[in-house]
């Protein structure tokens, strides 16, 4: 047994406060020292009660650190090295979808913080399998992000976006900021949608050709990406897709997605979801990112400004993503 | 000008009467002797209203028929060739869809029986790029149907799926039972989804593995395609599709499609609409069903016998295609 440090969430809304559990580290299972911990919206969801009654949670899952302690059979990491963690530490490694390398897909995949404790810890446990190298040339704080945020984004764009393509992003958050730097080094032409007018001029550094606050001109994108939990307005956003493009819901809106079929059926359209995306993929995407220079913009916080840092990004403050750091 | 016999709907929901127009057969265009053509559901809602005044209206656009004259620019085909005309028989022929060969998708996209004289007529003049060469082999009153209901099921099919995979029909009807007969020919594994318990068997002489009338089990499908204009229950059928699963709407539902965004994320699974095919997906499924032996299960009646042949398309009395045949 380990003795872990870390903040927990004893009920919905509560202020997060130090505490400490015994972890086991089986033999397929990775001990990392965490470095750095992102903040991102379903840690607030985990932590304000709106995904039930997880509690005691230790939320926190855009984890960089390094290698403290290995079980006996881990054999792709060794102590010393950088490695992250995202949304999944574990799955049951032996169903079509795993051997596929396609582990969100299966039925006992393990969330980092939802019944497993997280990142906002000094240390966390994962499955080797969901252990990401990180090279250590990349900084960790404006890495840690690109685990859950960026992967979340990353997996739609590569599944649905070629070179020279029209890509839409709604939102310009932790997500968005990430989604329109994938897209624009993808070669989309990329397209920022926020409410908030103040957001353009940075979109448009991180590589945004437009920004628009008001509705999209029809048959406009090949592809737009909700990055908000907030209902879209379907209708409006199915008209703005060109023939055979697809409108990719990532975040969980709060209401169902209502949409007329005739707007799918003209124009061949598609409304998909995504979620994160498999080990595998994070690997390329770091490499992806290491290539092209692409990181979160991020505000740090030593990790015993906890409380604040989750206030701040329910208030909407994070400019883009606040990280917490232990020091 | 060319005068042709045709039956028109004046008014909503009236009966068909004889009709005589005058037919402007353009440089480009094809007068085509209509030797078959059949009453699809489409024909029905244009001739009860359901679509709007469109009237004087002469519906039918699965028509078989001969060549009977050229304007002065037709090359493709010539006098006395078998062709085929569907939904679409004329477009802009200038944009970057009509210049991709995926005409449906030209803003100027003319359907043969909206604002059009189409099939139910002695005669029909399409463009030529609309006029689809029918091998004299192929048995018109069972080819008919393939030019609409045919390329309705056999675009998203191409489109979406592979051999091996698990492909649902819901409705076993003139789009359902050419829908089995083209995925089982794909090489997937088929399951028909219906209220009418007595079309297990005749489903099964088309080639479906399995005949349901009740719940999918969670997990099934890669792809399920509804042909019904009957609005799913989205939930139901969503968590029955397999992880990266698309479920395919090509009927105008009665509702808006109302999805739970989590069952779409957590799967990576889309929603699709998709409508008809360019006349290039069409001469490939032409292809494709004499090669693998596709035909409509049809009724044959005379052309002067219409208002009874609407009649039973309209009661679901069609086994599972009327398709009427000028003597």
């Amino acid at each position: 047994m380990e003795k872990i440090s870390a903040y927990v969430t004893e009920k919905a809304k509560s202020e997060l406060k130090p505490y400490t559990y015994d972890g086991k580290v089986g033999d397929n299972d990775v001990l990392i020292k965490v470095s750095h911990c992102g903040v991102c919206q379903s840690d607030i969801h985990l932590v304000d009660g709106d995904w039930g009654d997880v509690y005691p949670c230790i939320a926190g899952h855009e984890i960089i650190g390094t290698v403290d302690r290995t079980g006996e059979k881990v054999k792709t990491v060794k102590i010393g090295d950088k490695v992250g963690v995202g949304w999944q530490c574990n799955s049951c490694n032996n169903c079509e979808y795993c051997e596929n390398e396609e582990e969100t897909f299966c039925k006992e995949n393990q969330p980092t913080c939802v019944e497993h404790f997280g990142g906002f810890a000094q240390k966390v446990i994962s499955n080797e399998r969901f252990v990401i190298p990180i090279p250590e040339t990349m900084d960790s704080a404006k890495t840690a992000p690109l685990l859950c945020a960026g992967i979340t984004v990353y997996t739609p764009l590569k599944r649905y976006v070629k070179k020279g393509d029209k890509v839409a992003i709604i939102g310009i958050g932790g997500l968005g900021h990430l989604a329109i730097q994938f897209a624009k080094k993808m070669g989309c032409s990329v397209t920022a949608i926020s409410r908030s007018k103040d957001k353009e001029l940075e979109s448009k550094e991180f590589g945004a050709d437009n920004f628009i606050t008001s509705e999209p001109k029809p048959d406009s994108f090949d592809l737009i990406i909700n990055t908000t939990h907030i209902s879209p307005d379907m209708n409006m956003y199915m008209a703005s897709i060109k023939p055979k493009g697809t409108f990719v819901q990532v975040g969980i809106s709060e209401t169902s997605l209502d949409v007329d079929p005739g707007l799918l059926i003209g124009g061949n359209k598609s409304v998909a979801g995504s979620g994160i995306g498999s080990p595998k993929m994070i690997k390329e995407m770091i490499k992806f990112a290491q290539k092209n220079n692409v990181y979160a913009k991020v505000e740090v916080l030593p990790m015993s400004n906890i409380n604040e840092a989750l206030n701040k990004t329910r208030m909407n403050e994070a400019r883009y993503r606040i990280v917490l750091e232990n020091k």
